[in-house]
């Protein structure tokens, strides 16, 4: 893909008028990285194109360097997660399920796993609703270390009974590396929360398994760190990553978080990787819940992960924000006729819906 | 309305052991705003509850008195704003569209007008398509002095001459409260921009008039902010103001800003006002727009706010953002049966958009 | 000065492959502004270099035009606000102060004007004390239309008398564009608050006069922003503006505001106009005012405008963050000593707060 | 402590005209955590007071609890952290130097080991020119993963050399729950980075050993989740947590990072922990990092860490930060010379940094 070649890369301008034995340094500097370098001589000053190896450059400060004024990235540093504009992206699969290959997958549960009746009839009453996969916390990441932290093992014990009784795969949270192969070995899914979304080493533990990962952004993180946090696992060599978008931190939003529904579209245009949303945690209040769920729909995700539990003012965890039974069985339907609707509309689906393969800068 | 007695007010919570004349000498300045104050004794601390005159209250830092430990609101504050529990909203008539009594209202043009010719292309396209009203500004904000700043009246003479030939009503921004008188005879809609929210000479002028005005959030502005604002016209004796959410900064957020669509159900819940979104600010990026726009319509605004311009790329002002006419001929349709989808959802309305009248704080 | 033309300007790199006569058409649009373009030749793309008149084309979106990449901006759009690299900065004069000049200059005072007494009282103090300027309050701008407002011509009244009797040059706000003539007839100085930064209709009118202005950094706004808000009254003419640090929104910062020091080695590299510190709005609480104001003697401000009030709990406005007559009395002579510290420091003042006059972008 | 137990826990006001049944229900569930309730009559609603064991009851969301109007935290959380008030706090020892105990303390070095000449050399420099302590990373938490991760057991050696030359106590940071025993075999207090401070499972694992722990803020994070984080390694049992406030994100500061300089008086006030302040990671530029350090002096930190290179511009990571050996050099005087002056002030230390003890919400 020579065009590609050309597309990807840096640009290092260098400081107007500055000496030839300097700007050899940059150059050979820049070199030892594995790239391809050339200078391009300017009005005054000089250019230098890198192509070829620049994402460990481009985690350096090059823009201190001395005799350097300004880089500009073209891309390329997302060697695993950057969308291909020759292949269709074919989804994530989590047991029977196919997350990202056209459908509208709802994850649905409780915060945590508090006993197993109650488990029980939460994950029966959402399969009957339509939910495609069960959540429930076994180990829960708290603010406070004196708020319930989950059950863990007995809770795990419960999710895999859950399973067998209401055929439901199973999405439950990951805190620590030690943990994956325990929980890995119940689950149909791990979830990595917002909290640990820059937990690099538990990251890395994951890269080395095939398990499908929940990928939660992180509530104060970009868009360019959490496809990143999405590199580790992909480079370590697990490719079955779901992203989550599920709110940042804002000071003028209501509980402080607002959910970034601009970012599917982004997302979608810059990675192959399927992408959620959460308006459990994307809004705080249960209320906004639906609104943000039928939102979801229309700006192009392929799903949403939604609290549901059956007396949330009950609830050990994020009560506050969880639907009631009812209220997810009326959520569903809705959320089928939007995505009906749009995917039949006029000539078909909407144009900034249709999943052309896009580049990553474009 | 007793029941909204008791239900708002504040209550202050006095610091423990707080002797006799001090809780007496707090108790006599509350009472200075005209409220009726109780003091209420509880296990080794008091309280004092205050009912009625609580909005200057408010607005005071109660909580820095000495004695005072804590002061708890429970609403009261937003006097012309707050959702009557016993009043449908009526919606607030611009030229011949209603926005807000059910409609979903669609205000469509360029940033700034920039020549005649121009102006009458987009706003005959855009009212072929559907849209509802026309927008174009005379005046621009812009971060730099030597930025295009608007062609001001020359712009205001062109706007008249597009309503003639389009038939649509006009909606133009206003900066300056000397500018009201001139712009109110022209324009059926004052827009008050994100960077004005602020600007209390301005609100205050808009009170004292009854034209229409379309009140963008500040883009650093809480929602009990953005009520305040509101009912700095309110409060002057012109209630037909329709509030437009446009995105918040958001450090972590591409281009620094997110649209806030989650404040939408907060809105319709806390206030009688119509709500629109203007996906175009709230994202920055055209390829993003239609996503937001249709996002829109499922979280229950009045309708949306959104740049056209014939050629964007050519635009003197938010090029990056602006749907040429063809892409928004596409949009409007998408919108409209999102509506009808919603509006007629099994038994009717999903429950969490119907204009059951709420209380403030409910 | 040859050397800033090749330093200032923009890069605009085209995308790979673009063809000539689109390459033609972008490069006769940037010369349209005024400035000089050249185009070179890299491996596979164009860059063009724009040389001149920058200041209009930055504020239009170029990365939208279509064929072009990234937009690199290299410095020279803030006209009147760069640090100038052969000139000291001479400071500003209000009344027989100088801001700006090598001394730490004090403005303190109340948050607003509430009765002569009262505002002559906490003047004598401060003066006594050490203060340099007297603040007060005459137009209070107020998130709640039912806070108190101030006492607009009544306060400008008193004010004059604290000056008579007092001695201190006043400085007070001005929220309206209408008011300017009538305040600038009274006052030495005008503030522009926070919430006016973006208000550019007053901006503009103050350009017009040659009162020294005190303008304070918008809460959600940038340097750049600052800047350019500064740019909107020296191009009109008025180059007596001083610069206000005083706290920007933060989700996570305490009262939602953090003071931004780190902004005074910034400003004081890039730009020739006095910086001072407000730590009152900067932290929202009293106790921590001194501390800040201690922090901003050491970071290289030119002085600190701070919130001082007889009996703060008695304040109609921002009480909380005023310290008490005692507590500024304490506080000066910690000021001026580590003032005297830092300029008599071994060989002389540290080099960071040395004001050798630096270029924007260095 | 009798006053203690009526200052703090939690008053939870109930909906107005509240049921006597649904009123009893709240209590029966408060109570079951243990603490003592006790019910309040006011006009027209009804309070129940709160004491006891009240952390547990403040992680539920007992505010969406049906009946519940709002919930009023009156302290008692903070089980381990709160500043005692008949206690004057000890200092965290590390090797032979002690934090907090009214000493100014640096921790300065490189923010990666890179080899073993190079690592040496700028610590027998730091320690040559005042440095207590050496800060040098062995593993990395990079944004990507194709940055240069840290040298990991190699870097361990390394500093295990240092410390035998240079004498200096050896901090470096630990980012695996796994690697907890192995680092804290090398090291002389273990730091927990910014993006694991809420890395609940290391936090834990840190709790059951008794080495030192540097825990820096996490760059989105309130104060009360910064103690909240600390209380997990104190209620674990190791009381030696020393805070670093590092900069939050903010989207309209430079570089996305603000150092809050604020939250050092509070964090005073609120807890008995020493606090440090990191200026590079809290600016990003290193000709900002004298200045804020300095600051640092002045508002009551009990020292700072700081990033010191022999050449920044040839780091393996954040070089655009780092000090020069001769900068920090510089630097250790100035910060010497401001505490002397603050100790020495008048009749002694400002009041605002005396360390009286205070309560956690006074």
């Amino acid at each position: 893909m020579q065009s590609r070649d050309v597309e990807t890369g840096l640009v290092v301008i260098l400081c107007p008028g500055l000496a030839g034995p300097l700007r050899r340094k940059i150059k050979d500097r820049l070199e030892s990285f594995g790239g391809e370098v050339t200078a391009v001589e300017g009005t005054g000053r000089f250019y230098l194109e890198v192509r070829g190896e620049v994402a460990a450059i481009q985690s350096l400060v090059v823009e201190s360097w001395p005799g350097v004024e300004k880089v500009v990235s073209l891309g390329g540093e997302f060697l695993h997660t950057a969308a291909d504009p020759d292949r269709v992206p074919e989804g994530v699969n989590v047991g029977s399920v196919c997350i990202g290959a056209g459908t509208f997958s709802i994850i649905a549960g409780p915060c945590a796993v508090e006993d197993e009746q109650r488990a029980v009839r939460i994950a029966s009453s959402v399969a009957a609703d339509g939910a495609d996969l069960f959540r429930g916390g076994a180990y829960k990441p708290r603010t406070s270390p004196y708020a319930f932290q989950g059950l863990g093992d007995a809770a795990l014990q419960i999710l895999q009974k859950v399973r067998a009784e209401c055929g439901l795969g199973i999405v439950t949270e990951v805190l620590d590396p030690r943990d994956v192969e325990n929980i890995a070995g119940i689950a149909d899914m791990l979830q990595v929360g917002s909290r640990n979304m820059h937990n690099y080493s538990l990251l890395k533990e994951l890269g080395q398994t095939s398990i499908p990962i929940l990928l939660k952004r992180g509530f104060a993180s970009s868009i360019d760190e959490f496809l990143m946090a999405a590199e580790y696992i992909l480079s370590g060599g697990n490719s079955n990553v779901v992203l989550c978008e599920r709110g940042i931190r804002c000071s003028t939003a209501t509980n402080n978080v607002v959910l970034d529904l601009g970012s599917i579209p982004e997302l979608k245009k810059r990675t192959h990787l399927p992408v959620l949303v959460d308006p459990s945690h994307g809004s705080g209040d249960s209320y906004r819940v639906p609104a943000l769920a039928r939102a979801a729909a229309t700006v192009g995700a392929d799903g949403i992960l939604v609290e549901v539990h059956e007396k949330p003012e009950e609830a050990l965890s994020d009560g506050a924000q969880a639907l009631t039974l009812d209220q997810f069985g009326e959520l569903v339907p809705q959320l089928r006729e939007i995505r009906e609707l749009l995917e039949g509309h006029g000539s078909g689906v909407p144009d900034d819906l249709v999943s052309t393969p896009g580049g990553e800068d474009l």
